[in-house]
């Protein structure tokens, strides 16, 4: 993994056979080998016993298993996120310890050196039903990362009692995620009522000037709660990836 | 403004000049005379004693006034709508009796036939301060049209308890004027708490991705609570125009 | 349904075993379950024998069929919207009294406890043949919320007499539901003809410039008739819901 | 403008210096020249006493002048469109014969070769007031055509008997230019009433969602009347020129 | 179809038994008998001989036939848009002398008394093989009206001499409708070589930044020869009965 | 501030004058009074010495003023944000102590009791010199709330060893707002170099297809590097705000 | 091929038949005959030994076999772009030499008379694997044309050092293609690093926000590298004939 | 400019005081300064005489001749773009050798080692007089970058024989920039007569449908002439970049 040019030149320089000039710029002309290697470190650190992550929308079930085997092959874990009823199915054949969320879509095997656990808890408010896989996406992404999960469905704001009902676990969360399609408002309702980070992730349920998700992600982009934050229409897995930036934070 | 033509045609009928049946082409030919006349009918039946609209905008104060003026020689009230400053104060130096809302852009006055009063009142929330020109045109429009106004300010859905600390108002409210610009949420948790109807106005206050309005258009379109309806961008006036109808139709 | 945590803390103020104060501070730090209670009350007040709606989109028919039957099992009625055909099939199998609308495609099982009749009638008005479904709809949740209906269809400004030979039921109908798709532009017409509330059902009937329906939602929002208002593209469920309000108003 | 260059080729073919293949080689090297004098022929064909139009927006009065100036020196007329007020003054102040139209800014001064009158009329239709300039626009440019114009004013249709009333005049047109902002719905029923061509000339009149034209521009293009056609928003002056190509197709 | 009870009230006032004021409230109050009159009437004069038009779009195979035998049993011709395959078929079992044109998607058949003929050509230009089907469609309208068609295909501007090829047809043309998709260039150079009119047909071809259809609309639209009209995307069918309009003025 | 009629009503239970069944009917009519306390308690307990917020936007510098003195005067502090100079100039006059920074347009006093600081710092990274307002406001308000801020300016991408050579610093960062305008590419590359949490802040930078910020909002929201968030159109004061949720959490 | 009546003019010119003017007058009249020929001459030069290209999209095997016979069989090569599975067989039974690459969805035949080789290379980069089809189908006209293709794999920006360890086949490149969806940002950073044309392909790769395309077409028009040239989305034939034309012209 | 500091760590290497291995793990925890060194050597290689730009836009009088001055004062040149009039007086002041084009909105002055010239030529071909400001934008900026301009203007496709009649100009060009505004339909038609590269610039020339340029945008993205390219609206600037890196590539 060291990048074997780099330090060939270094040991000439230590043997006379390069002058410090002349090894400079020959440095300069390849300069990202040493990158490479700082990158990978760096990476290392980043995502100390993360599992590696498997997109599988648009992926044959024998292209999402051929890839999980090779890095299962060297003991390290995999998510697969959008991952099609054939291929859970084909997972759960080839590996007896894969967690499948079919609501999620989503498939994941822990790796040998699993993630540090006890990282905090994450709260994944969900508006309505339908918004529920983004939810679940999110979660098992959350969890894949090292973190827990608290769930609270189905507390959209036309019944905003439901949501106030449930405040003692608002004010308790560190970190939360909102999901809601249609109007999109729980997000700002939420952001008004906890001190804690709040990400928004808008979801396609809804139909006609929803605009598959449009209406959603405007309304958490004009939140009128301030610093609420804001991931791409049903990016679950993007808003639990935000989530585990800032749980790796505190 | 009855149709003398028609009524000639009648006539003629009746003396025998002209048979029934050619007076039937003949009224065929030209039909829409006899309808101005329902239409004239229907219309001071569906305005008993309103005021006549004025457009302020993109009109120079000497017309709005010359208009103003025309309306009330003939006894009648008038409302004038985004009307300038320059124009406000033209009207308070001609009519004296004139109430201007300059909050609300709007002169009002009242005919020497007055709405009957007692229609019911109509509740106006708005979510922010920067909303209040939109609602209190709909105020203004909804006195004007003889109706009453009680107004809930600044309980956008940031700061939720604000909203619920007046629910008995809201309760109470025979017509809801919902006024709400960027997030635009604040319609979807109304309609969720009451059980009559809900107008939502969609305004131009804020930034970005706000769009002139988009956001908390599409924000009320999609309600997640049923039956909540939705007027143009900043068009106060037409919500109480829609509020008057109800209250109307009471 | 009581909070029983709520009563125990007042039994307990009553019996002198709290104090006032404490009290006071022990519900402000649980302050939703009373409100819960509020709700409740509030939405059974609000839906006096409405049926539970359910909607049918995404759903499967063994869905929809078992969140029907838990409501009918506490004798509830239930409407579906948006349910497709093999569940209108298994409906009409589980329950003998149901009503399937195919057009409409809804299904309604009246409660025990019927919502009160005699609320007044809806006029749904349709511009052409093809927002035939929209306006189905609407008339099924009317009708399911208590109301009647009269329709009026295929009568689009394309051939504007058409319209008007009808306008004796317009000038006596209490609330208008105007449905209508490409141009959209029947709306404005109608509520240029009458004085009661009228709301708007743009549908995403029409191809290319209709762009799914937001030519008319546009047109309908631009109405120069004042007072019209609009429901989301295709909401023939929420422009009843709307109209029901104002019924329930009246 | 003959071209001098072709010319003299043939002229050498004609005196035997060069083979037809010669030339025919070096006509297609060039062929463009030829064809430059087609065009001129064509154009004059077709504008036949035909004014030259100037597109006043962004020029200065001195500019336009200036052009003004140089098409009268030939005896040529002019049609100045989107001419700004000190613009139409300085253009009254040089051309004793121009014809000045503040509403539609328009500057129109006759040839010295008219072009023929008797084309025919024009009806332009107006939905409201503010739609005014761009009607005046169509009318100026139809009549610096040579065509002639009929106006009907301010019949949009939330009052639709103000439309019906003017029947007899629809049904004798023979080219129809319909000018309506906001919900831009007056085409459809115009359309629906006439069996002439009718060109719809969507406005910028209205605010919030009727985005600046582009809610009555996508009401034209799906109007449920067949056959009627649609110019750019506030293109008065192309709605006249397609009138003009119909009357002279007459 | 006369209105028997305005023929009544024209009765009654012959005979002496209603005044001529009384006769015309009652003709007030229920004004559009007569207008339906006078429709019919106007529509007869406007449709001589004209067939109906299906739209065949959503319309199962036994829905068209049966709508076309209905109107086939009275002697009318009938045009039917957009019919699908299986209903091409149909319509071929059923009526002999049917026209089923595959590409159009057109199903044409001549009524007892046929529009007159000789009404003057329609020249519909194509840009590219793909927009085919849309000018096919405009085709067979404009013949199923009573017009006749000459085509020039796959003439689009990135070869602009196919175009210029073929400019003896375009100056010989009364109308010309063109129909492009993806850049939609070719309404505006051939608006710039003809006087007569030209109406544009911007199509669905084409894809990423295309959307649509979007992008020949707009480039239509914005043409810079002036007097461009535009119809609806892949709207054949409008763009042949705005020819026929013309044609008819003619 | 402790709601006297909850008080009221929990002695009269005390002192026996209520039974608890009748308490908790009255408290459920009117449940939000006691929500208010909590409301303000939790309040107190999230702003912790932060500043109060007003949004200068549309206020006149007296509005401004006023405001602010209000708040001064119970010695609390406030931030002002988007205050034009004049506004500017006038805190200067009135408030010693008040720091003004006119690229950021934002003004802030700090309150008697500060918010603690030592929060941790926020990396506010910059794409363009032009981006430098937003920026601004970013690290003016990140200050306010109690944070510390560092800079790294005009690191855009089309120089990405700009970028690169500051990844010292991007390493260390525990919380990172990232505003670029035009294509808005910066946040995508730092959320790849860096593990900690990232806020995009698109800016209306640019001209043209930068649609005034959709651009970079668009591009921030489909970054490829996971766990990117997003704020509104030049919302600085926002990105600020989720940064410090995130301090706070810590 | 030589437009038979021109000669046929100069024929008679160079005869005496016809004087030089008639002729001149002529050759106006009907001028594009001559451009025809100067065309296919211009073209034959423009695509020396060029294939003729096939847009596969939308065309049966039978269409798409039946075209490339037409053209193989006057010893021409062809290029089928967008080519459906079935046609691909169907092309590799009729074409024994044909070369079919199934990411890209090309087929090439060679013609008889290759395109010179040796123009140059061709570096494409892919930001992901989901734009190898795009950039395959770049890659695979780029050597249709007689080009080299030199690919540049998974290089997004969301771990820069994977570019930038390929810097040196950045800056050796003649031309460059870059590929990327979702974000966009590749084009930006490439454009950035190197002197030579980059022209950029928007891909759909993407959901949500990615609106098919929209996003990283706008973060290509508004890239912050100066001078990076875009094509339509998805569109990699489109860049490669781009490269094409510069290499030419090199 | 050489990285001081990776000498250091070099000599250090080559005296012993640092093992091979110690210098690489210190060279990879800040890799960036060799970076830097590079970064500016292949600039300087790039940039060979080229101006420094100042983007004019938003920056004062002041703010430009400062940031010139200091860019002169090292004898450098500049190109600023988008200047407005007083800041181009002020330059014209303070330096006598600069050239300031207005129509362009540029100033130019030379550096004191001038890029070489006989880069060769680049054609800018504009529609319209109005898309004149951008075309001459491109052309100062590719005289600054060294090029040679040729202009042929106003030659949009409304009359396509303007355009044709420059075709022998068209078919020596090596590199063409075609700028144009409304329908945007000329870039299409110089594709298809010449084979040399293509860049469009699409203005925001036009009004209404023109949306600010998104119509001839789209109708560029759109070409049917394979192998255009296009950069943002009215970026004369940018197509300039282009067209100099192709030239350079020569």
């Amino acid at each position: 993994m060291i990048p074997e040019r780099a330090r060939a030149i270094l040991d000439q320089v230590a043997s006379g056979q390069l002058s410090p000039a002349a090894a400079l710029a020959q440095l300069a002309i390849e300069p990202f080998e040493s990158l490479e290697y700082a990158t990978v470190d760096h990476h290392r650190a980043l995502r100390q016993g993360y599992p590696e992550v498997i997109f599988g929308a648009g992926k044959t079930a024998e292209q999402v298993v051929g890839i999980a085997e090779r890095i299962a092959s060297r003991g390290d874990g995999f998510l697969v996120t959008r991952v099609e009823v054939v291929a859970q199915v084909a997972l759960l054949d080839t590996f007896p310890g894969v967690r499948v969320n079919p609501v999620a879509r989503t498939a994941f095997l822990a790796g040998t050196q699993r993630a540090q656990s006890g990282r905090g808890e994450v709260l994944v408010i969900t508006a309505g039903t339908s918004d529920l896989p983004v939810a679940e996406e999110a979660s098992e992404t959350v969890m894949a990362l090292g973190g827990e999960v608290r769930r609270v469905t189905d507390v959209g704001v036309a019944g905003i009692h439901r949501l106030l009902s449930r405040s003692a676990e608002l004010r308790d969360a560190r970190v939360i995620i909102v999901v809601a399609g249609m109007d999109g408002a729980l997000p700002s309702v939420v952001g008004g009522l906890v001190a804690c980070p709040v990400i928004a992730v808008p979801t396609s349920v809804g139909y006609g000037a929803a605009f598959g998700g449009i209406a959603p992600l405007l309304t958490a982009l004009n939140s009128c709660a301030a610093g609420v934050t804001v991931v791409n229409i049903d990016n679950g897995f993007g808003a639990a990836v935000a989530a585990s930036r800032i749980l790796s934070a505190l």
